[in-house]
């Protein structure tokens, strides 16, 4: 390993891990980040009462919604991040529900779109800086999307999209919707799942590494 | 919905969140549980600065090993919880890797096997309290698995069983074990991914609710 990418790797493990101010254990205002004894990686540790804090990946379940015409039901968003764009169902799971509870969640707060947890397929799990994707797909006739599609609390406005008329990149919210927006379109077998890892500068979107694996392909 | 089954629910919820004892924001001692403004959901809440301190599920992966004879290769635990019971390489998922990675880690870890992470299959997705669980599936050949399978800092012991000779069930250290097992040994199509929630109680394992979900079936 190059001096360079070792330097990268460390300074982006100190530059991620999170250090509370205080302690939630004791209160005490004395965390440092340190490797502890038998542990190999850098953690915030409390100094006074030697409580490790371990930070984990959050998992935010989302939903691609298709008609019987092929069309992609995406939401105008309403909320930060990226108020003004286009995205598709998604959101932290949470406490007490399930992976597919949390889809169908997610789809009838944001796109107003009632589902069955139990119909949802699923489609993709991306790994992201802090967070795994796990990503589901639903099918619904035409008639209930086109007449479901109207503004929600999250999103001004619902609509629905050919694969070959998404809005504009900049204008879509976030890129785990344009490779699941592709990835549902493209994929024959319905239990073909995509795992895909591109971890990006949040603020530019650029793409800085991406080892791409199609499971079973 | 009947009262007791409510109450049940209420009790569960205030009994799975996780109140802190400080503040580790601003230090204060006084954290409540309350519904935010705007939310639907208890969440510790500081009196003093308002700091939400949001709690979600983490991320368990975890890797069923099979080798070409069809025998699947378990460790018994040197460490807790579930000590001196047999279990698969498992374990919470890192910042700063990604799924693969995390079960090729484990895998090496807990019973000494190096497998390639891009040669992985998603076999299922576990929702447990508090935990979603992602397991994969590695192949490795029999002499590979008969000459690494010896004690790790982790197992005290490394051994090799067919599906039809598994320790008893009480030796087992938790019940995905199982699952993931007979999924694996069972599932035809190699993309069938079993997908399946089980919420039971961690001192009994007594099954409290099975709303088994079997993906594309």
């Amino acid at each position: 390993m190059s001096l360079m990418i070792f330097l990268f790797m460390c300074a982006e493990n100190v530059l991620s891990l999170h250090i509370p101010n205080f302690c939630p254990h004791c209160g005490s205002d004395r965390i440092i980040s340190k490797v502890p004894q038998g542990d190999e990686r850098m953690r915030a540790v409390c100094k006074d009462c030697h409580t490790i804090h371990y930070e984990n990946p959050k998992v935010v379940v989302a939903c691609v919604v298709r008609d019987t015409e092929l069309r992609y039901i995406l939401g105008k968003r309403s909320i930060e991040p990226r108020i003004q764009t286009w995205g598709f169902p998604q959101g932290f799971m949470e406490l007490n529900e399930t992976t597919r509870d949390c889809a169908a969640r997610e789809t009838i707060e944001e796109i107003g779109i009632v589902i069955d947890p139990s119909k949802l397929s699923l489609l993709a799990i991306y790994n992201l800086p802090k967070q795994v994707q796990i990503v589901y797909e639903a099918k619904i006739d035409s008639q209930s999307a086109e007449k479901h599609a109207q503004s929600t609390k999250e999103c001004s406005e619902i609509n629905l999209f050919h694969i070959d008329n998404l809005p504009p990149e900049n204008e879509i919210a976030f890129p785990t919707v344009i490779w699941a927006l592709h990835h549902a379109h493209h994929r024959r077998d319905i239990s073909h799942v995509q795992q895909r890892t591109k971890l990006y500068d949040g603020k530019t979107w650029k793409v800085i590494t991406d080892d791409d694996i199609i499971e079973n392909a």
